[in-house]
């Protein structure tokens, strides 16, 4: 089996160690006689793969009590429309930041409810850069402040958080860099976040919620569309996501086992700051975002030409680079470079950006 | 690697063979250099999945191209909700047909978007027969009928299907029956399953809709609540939870090895005739269910004793068969033996049970 790195942007790359265990164990979990996946969701070995993941992501978050941890489906897609009916419901209003292709679309799912109000977009800028957090017109009758904590696309991240006025909880979508870096968890109200970047596979999104902010839930929604559901049930109203749980359950303890979440950190800004050195080096690469806003998470940049770039993404797959095209919207050449992948897949990428630049530059 | 029969009810067990081959290329599909769980759904890998799946499904169902079908997310749970808010929109009524826990449920959801009507009840001879499909007080103005195919904590499931007024589609919640009998789906609006039963792990819900009822969606709905955002992206407006779709992939493509659904409704009604020829040989067991409403597939059943009962059970999981206790709401034993559970499972079982009468009887 030939080394392959793949950065794509989701469904990414996992942790050899866990795809080594979950293949290890598929088919006979821990002497059971079959497999995790075929185990019923009300099982004891479920119920302890479940209750392990809660009190792990517990101890990563450093999460006190009053929120509570959910494990749903339906992508931080679902979450667009779950946050606005659950939450937009008391003066049926809610700012919204608007920072790329997925905070866009979460804030079409909240017109849908009601009347949000974007309060800045980086539209103009072509989303290169996060809106300046000191001047934004927030509002203290908004139900709720949302942001997308980073950008897959355009590749920003928020460097620190906007403070909404007292009483307006801050809910992020952070989908793509939960668990990357040090959270204070207690400046938000909801955080949600599709498995398969930093947690898992897709087929999971892990909501951690303020349990007050569910007192606003409407009764008169759809049982599998309210929160209080899934929290007086522990995610298990229904059938949940069994397997993908549990991989994710395995990631958690992996990220344990590196040291906690300062620990992966740590190591994200090596890789990042590995990358964008190379980048900055001279002008054969060009990355379009604003220093201030750049991502550890998904690195954009651009080459000379098209052709160029179609060369490159090519000689890399080669190489066994995997997964670096642009996203269809905005082209070029894009490095997904989630926890799961390892400073020597950065290391192989930045010499092989080095001897490409040699070659053509 | 001690050989365990898995009777729960779902999640459920797999086809061995399936198993094998999901572990033997877990961290290296087919060559890729990484597993099949870690691709993006936007590669040529995972289309090819995708694809190659729903082409399997329509090849077994021989469904005609007015059908779309879909891979979602929520379970059954989610399309009791789905189904109203999408279909019964015209009269803002439908006719439910009420055979145990998960058809109430159904009708509950239901009843927050409109007024939907029960038109048969089990409920006063505690679920032990599908109603009189002839004498159902059936209404033209309903925008639906709809059933649940199989019950499976009462342990009935539907013979033939009532046919509902002209022009109005029959709907029905297969989730626990779904290819394990031929069907003609030409008699049904809409069709849908979690999949954690007959078709794969959980994590992913089959939908077939005929595509003209998905012209009745209000706009107003959430994109992700809405059948034609999945009909127009091909199930792949977000990211789809990819394992569980690779997983029921590889169960379609063991029906087709196995002869079809003909070929495993054949072996199915051996299956459960052995059992239930076990149940009536006197009065040791005792099946609550009216034999003309007895399900092939969860196979419910009850000792003397609850005492005698739980000794069962217990003796039963020592000699390698687990599962086997009934629903927490009903009690008794319950063997559920979808199309993955082998004739040898089922000759197991009986052997066991037949040991047990002879020694407790």
């Amino acid at each position: 089996m030939a080394k392959v790195y793949n950065f794509n942007a989701g469904p990414a790359t996992l942790p050899t160690e866990v795809m080594q265990q979950a293949q290890e164990e598929f088919i006979d979990y821990r002497g059971l006689g079959y497999g995790i996946i075929e185990a019923s969701h009300r099982s004891p070995d479920f119920d302890a793969v479940i209750t392990e993941a809660e009190a792990d992501l517990r101890q990563l978050l450093a999460l006190p009590d009053r929120y509570a941890t959910l494990f749903l489906q339906g992508g931080a897609s679902m979450q667009f429309a779950m946050v606005p009916m659950n939450l937009m419901t008391c003066n049926g209003t809610a700012d919204y930041i608007d920072t790329g292709a997925w905070s866009s679309k979460a804030f079409k799912e909240a017109a849908k409810q009601g009347t949000p109000q974007l309060v800045a977009s980086g539209k103009d800028g072509k989303y290169t850069q996060i809106p300046d957090l000191d001047s934004l017109p927030l509002r203290a009758n908004a139900d709720y402040l949302h942001i997308t904590s980073n950008n897959t696309i355009a590749g920003t991240q928020y460097a620190r958080f906007p403070v909404p006025p007292d009483g307006v909880p801050l809910i992020a979508d952070m989908s793509s860099d939960i668990l990357s870096r040090r959270l204070n968890v207690e400046q938000f109200g909801v955080i949600y976040a599709g498995a398969q970047k930093n947690l898992g596979p897709s087929g999971v999104t892990l909501v951690i919620l303020d349990k007050a902010l569910a007192e606003r839930s409407p009764k008169s929604l759809p049982t599998m569309l309210n929160y209080n559901t899934f929290i007086d049930k522990k995610s298990m109203f229904n059938t949940p996501p069994t397997f993908s749980i549990y991989m994710l359950g395995l990631v958690l303890k992996w990220i344990l086992k590196q040291g906690g979440v300062e620990a992966v950190e740590a190591v994200n800004e090596r890789k990042a700051a590995l990358l964008y050195s190379c980048l900055d080096q001279d002008d054969f690469f060009s990355g379009p975002v604003a220093k201030e806003s750049r991502s550890r998470m998904n690195v954009c940049f651009r080459l000379p030409t098209e052709e160029l770039e179609a060369e490159f993404i090519r000689e890399a797959a080669n190489n066994g680079m995997i997964g670096l095209k642009g996203h269809r919207s905005v082209g070029g050449i894009r490095a997904s470079i989630y926890n799961a992948m390892p400073l020597a897949g950065i290391e192989c990428l930045v010499a092989f950006m080095n001897e490409f630049r040699a070659r053509k530059g």
